[in-house]
């Protein structure tokens, strides 16, 4: 069994700790300054400890921590499979996760979707690897969590030929906004491209190693996948003519970050991954990384927070539907904040959606419909991915930053406007995840009384 | 008449070249390290060297100009009648424009729109004080124009009371994307804010002064406006219960640039200022400032370049209308590229929209309806305000980007589309200016070969 490192450091010729694949207690660490009641609870990542594809309220939580407690979460790419021999050979969390035979999978179910569905046990119908539930002690619907991201370590490749490497994986996918617009022939296709992450961020970079147009792929049970319409396929490139030397000489700024974390949903009993909305998820903006801190409206019992699809690097947009999916390890605070405790001026107050903070700037993230779930109808779920439009995100992004704005700085609506027009900025989040994001920034600075 | 500081230095005692209000040609700057051969022509604001609210290919060009020639050109915010004691008064070249009395306007024509026009000659149909056309020797549709942008110096007040002092004014006007989205009463409503802008960009800032609830206004013509629907309106805004102590605190960083920048469009004989397209005009792209380059693609004989609309701030989106309107002076450099030396892998080939190339970044720009002029039938430029969308901008900026990196990196599609998922960054322009626009910014360090 090869060694992985962690974000916890693993004495060699001692046994990991974090090999046993569950969660553990584990030393608070030095630079996190915690109180001594606070608690660190560590989160590898396996079969036992994921879900995939889906929030439910109804999923029991893999551990329950108190408001100021410390997690480290491993997160995996629910991706990997795209290269196999770099992203999950030798690993035996990824492994744990991902395998797959035609006796069934250990994770068996993969999105919101069907147990029967034609393409696969959960259709689907989502399709990211979630670390979680973490369940919070004394959380009800109305209360806010705070989830403070600490730290981000990349995950090295468990495949002694990669040792100390990373992997990513971009996959031009048919719910990508180029996908019916395509120039080159064949039209329409699916690319994937593997890239090798150098560093964690700051002066890291992704370069690109190959690529290859992906499928038909056959899985274990015998199914063929002419789409890429379902999580945790396991490709051998090799099959498909990869192609070296492209995109020479580029290397991307690496921009590590969470797409998915956010709070179980009380509208639904199984939720797809996919599609962001006010209680978090797939809100895919490259600023929910290290030293950022996000704000969830909770809205069941417990919270039930999940974390899940690193990226290493990904711009405003998402274009082609997916970023560098790279499995990444997180260490978080996690801060309960009661109803009763908020302040009506408070950035809290009223919390209609996922709000990041950063050390310099306020980020409030609209969607086309943020609460799709109750907008949207009995077929909510399907609907939402028929209804995607950035100008209906810009709508609810504007309408969110001018209430946070006459809220937390007492303006009245006309002083917000102006100052939003001449000073906010509004950009893409993405266009590809179902229900489209537009996030706008607010500096801090503009309140400095200097 | 008080004497005015521009970017040219007027010795006090002295009379100012630039007084006389007609295009000179004036010393070249030793900053600038220019050839000898090239010259300089500083342009004054005023009512001989500007038209209103319009583009034009058959206007004259106030003065030609060889390629690789410099600029100074005095720009005008066309909202100084907000607060015209602060903005007009005692500076005789914003006078000669401005000056408006029951016997006429000195610039009749503000805007494309008929000249019997019941609002006012020009109908409004584009509002923006241009100065210009600059003609460009040799140019010819199929060339592209550059304009580098040198230096950007805000315009003190003329009027003694506020010596040293610049204003600028921000309409949150019917145009807005807020307007018919407002929660406070009255409703609908629009409203001024004056601002101070302290220093130069970089270390510098606007100041919240006072707001005002406007209108109706009648003008000198006697007719009443019930909405802003005509630029020089001349306002006092002590009619209208300023209110002071607005937005207390609060400073907002500049982000100088010109709101309008671009070359006449060979499509129709008069183009409202309003619309941005492929040949540039109103792109309100705050990156549009000292230090940043230009190019758009030459459509008419001489290029006919105009500049105006300058800003001292704004954000990505101009959500309510407008920005921190306001006087500035520019330095530029205008190169011409004959189409024949244009390599294909260039970045001005096969140029199909305004392109801003800055220190770090290439930035393109789309646009809702990029062509809208031949896109959109006869009635354009009526129609192109029923059918913005951020979506189909977000679309053409896609396009634009993909076709940029085919081009100027020798790119493959899949290449290019997986590029600009992981490192381009999708803004929303602005969401105001009939044709919405979004821009993507590509950072140059992608392909720095360290």
């Amino acid at each position: 069994m090869a060694k992985r490192s962690t974000a916890e450091t693993a004495r060699p010729g001692t046994k990991s700790a974090a090999d046993e694949l569950v969660p553990r207690l584990a030393p608070l660490r030095a630079a996190w300054k915690a109180p001594a009641k606070a608690r660190h609870f560590y989160v590898p990542a396996s079969d036992r400890t994921v879900h995939w594809g889906y929030f439910s309220k109804h999923l029991k939580p893999i551990v329950e921590i108190a408001s100021g407690d410390f997690l480290t979460l491993e997160c995996l790419t629910h991706a990997a499979g795209d290269d196999p021999e770099r992203m999950i050979a030798g690993d035996p969390g990824v492994e744990s996760i991902y395998r797959w035979t035609e006796d069934g999978k250990t994770v068996d179910r993969r999105g919101a979707g069907p147990m029967d569905a034609p393409n696969g046990a959960g259709a689907g119908a989502g399709v990211h690897i979630l670390t979680g539930p973490i369940g919070v002690r004394g959380a009800e619907p109305g209360d806010v969590l705070e989830v403070r991201i600490l730290d981000m370590v990349p995950r090295p490749s468990g495949n002694p030929r990669h040792r100390g490497k990373t992997f990513g994986t971009n996959m031009a996918a048919h719910w990508g906004f180029h996908y019916h617009d395509l120039i080159e022939e064949p039209k329409p296709r699916e690319v994937i491209t593997i890239y090798e992450v150098e560093g964690r961020g700051g002066s890291g970079w992704a370069r690109p190693l190959y690529n290859y147009r992906w499928g038909p792929v056959t899985d274990p049970n015998g199914v063929t996948h002419t789409l890429y319409d379902y999580p945790g396929l396991l490709m051998n490139p090799a099959d498909f003519h990869p192609k070296r030397g492209v995109l020479k000489g580029v290397r991307v700024p690496l921009r590590p970050h969470f797409g998915v974390m956010g709070v179980a949903p009380a509208e639904a009993d199984m939720v797809s991954s996919v599609p962001p909305h006010y209680a978090g998820g797939n809100v895919d903006d490259w600023r929910i990384g290290k030293g950022g801190t996000m704000y969830y409206p909770v809205s069941v019992p417990g919270a039930l927070l999940s974390v899940g699809d690193p990226h290493a690097a990904q711009g405003d947009s998402e274009l082609c539907g997916t970023a560098v999916e790279s499995s990444w390890t997180g260490q978080f605070r996690v801060v309960l904040h009661k109803r009763a405790g908020i302040r009506a001026t408070s950035p809290l107050a009223g919390l209609d959606g996922p709000l990041l903070e950063t050390k310099d700037a306020w980020v409030v993230h609209g969607f086309s419909y943020p609460r799709f779930l109750t907008e949207l109808g009995p077929n909510a779920q399907t609907e939402i991915g028929k209804r995607s439009s950035v100008d209906l995100a810009m709508r609810d992004a504007f309408r969110k930053m001018r209430g946070f704005l006459m809220r937390t700085q007492g303006l009245s609506e006309d002083e917000a406007i102006s100052l939003i027009s001449i000073a906010v900025d509004f950009g893409v989040t993405q266009v590809v995840d179902a229900n489209w994001g537009v996030h706008a920034t607010l500096k801090k600075k503009l309140f400095a009384k200097a």
